[in-house]
């Protein structure tokens, strides 16, 4: 039996057919082009209905349709809340994939992306056969993906895994008030961040970073120029990483701590300096259990993880 | 049916007699007097004798024996670390007790104390129905017990929930090396080792604080007395503690956050203030959804956990 995965972003999805190991037989790309609320839906509806077809077309059986959306998806209403999806605070996704004619008797099942993207890693990733594992998602916000005994831990709210919020380093600083202090200093905005914090401190520094569109992207270019401003921003972002992967090592003793998301990435780099802060702070016979690695599905993680969601139980 | 209790410490043994409700109907203490290794096994197999006795004139019918130890439990070998009873590294107490010849057919549970913490929580204290729910427990050492869904979470070493590792301050001390940086600033230990280093540091202080035996017990005093040194100490503590519950929350969603050991306890009066550091760090929406309490089952969490044990499913 096949199943269809779709990975709803903020400005485009990606979906696809996918056998039973999790190989894609069938890929797409749609661009949202500013879509919100229902015509969201619509057009969600529009590709499972497409994608069903194709799949006849293939000769292949879907058995079920998994979706990742990038937000919370509240289990009990079938509503989901995704920040970057105009008119997304509590929409039905849930009631409008069941209410598709041609999908009856077919197994819908929705998650969050941090979810998917672990169940994607314990599929065909680096978490293969893994039934502890913690996928730590940096990207322009940060969260965690975290499987216990095989199953997602969700929250008595279905928000568990905002690990952006972690309080790393005192004292509490208003500007943590929107993102939390993990988020703040290491997300993608916060790498930009914390280089415009130096920058602004420093007043003799004359590279390449003092720009106003700064984003992360240019701070790593620096770095690779050997910036020394850029150096300084890895610097205190390895930590961060660091801490945050072992706190989680001490706190649930998994196998595998993934990092990925759209700044794992370039700073995969780092590694191996993330795997000694690892061992500075965590419970040290936790911290020999557990094995460090960046994500190798990239930017599938999601999509192979939302296919993998019709496999769950529960 | 009722049920026997054992808790394990590092100089006692707490034992009871439980009816289905988790209330006494006999209880007993045994010191250790300085028992280790195999003398502490036989210690406690004559203790379920005894209370099978009992328990008989009593006309209770047991059903289970539940243990709570002061250490990890390797429930894949039935073995215990306990690192205050001498030559308990990995005894095998599950293997000791069933081989007790009149306890043949009764259900035999062990689990490390935190994980019985927030078992006696939910069957007598105040997280009672929960099934998400941490006990943040506060004493000589610092550890949690984890409950996700009414299970507890165990990690893939049984070392699940060693959170006196908790890095919440940067940059890493050497210090935090044999304890972790969270046990370090604020065990019953912490408050003594903080309150030294700032009487260390300040050279005009002349207060009652200043003497050689110092402990957390004379931290509290002085606190009472309205020493500012005391009060210097506790603002440190309750801002970690208030991080540390924060980061609980925003990772796990919990229904609530329960502090107890021995330093809760007196701490207790610092309730509203962690309440408020909690809501000042975590993600607000799970800071919305979580109670943060303190135990009120104070020594005898343990010992009603080791009970609840034996009605655990797996």
């Amino acid at each position: 039996m096949s199943v269809i995965g779709i990975d709803i972003g903020g400005t485009k999805i990606a979906s696809a057919i996918m056998d039973n190991d999790g190989n894609f037989t069938k890929r797409l790309i749609t661009q949202l082009e500013g879509r919100g609320g229902e015509a969201v839906g619509t057009l969600i509806n529009e590709l499972v209905v497409s994608l069903m077809t194709l799949a006849k077309e293939q000769n292949e059986l879907i058995d079920g349709i998994g979706v990742s959306v990038p937000g919370i998806y509240f289990a009990e209403r079938g509503s989901v809340w995704a920040p970057n999806i105009k008119d997304w605070r509590d929409y039905p996704l849930y009631q409008r994939l069941i209410a598709i004619p041609d999908i009856k008797d077919i197994r819908v099942k929705i998650d969050s992306d941090r979810a998917c993207y672990i169940l994607g890693e314990t599929w065909r990733g680096v978490a293969r056969g893994c039934r502890n594992a913690i996928f730590i998602a940096i990207g322009t916000g940060i969260g965690a993906g975290i499987l216990i005994d095989g199953r997602i831990l969700r929250g008595t709210g279905d928000i568990a895994g905002a690990i952006g919020w972690m309080g790393l380093d005192r004292p509490y600083r208003d500007v943590y008030k929107s993102c939390g202090c993990f988020e703040y200093h290491t997300s993608g905005e916060g790498i930009a961040r914390v280089a415009r914090d130096y920058i602004g401190a420093d007043k003799t520094y004359r590279g390449e970073l003092r720009r106003d569109d700064l984003n992360s992207y240019h701070v790593f270019q620096a770095y690779e120029h050997g910036d020394q401003l850029a150096v300084k921003v890895f610097d205190h972002c390895i930590e961060f990483w660091g801490m945050a992967a072992a706190n989680l090592v001490s706190t649930f003793n998994p196998e595998k701590i993934i990092f990925g998301g759209g700044v794992f990435g370039p700073a995969a780099q780092f590694l191996e300096r993330i795997r000694e802060e690892v061992l500075r702070w965590a419970q040290p016979i936790s911290a020999g259990q557990v094995s460090i690695e960046v994500s190798s599905l990239g930017d599938d993680a999601g999509l192979i993880g939302a296919g993998r969601l019709v496999r769950m139980i529960g």
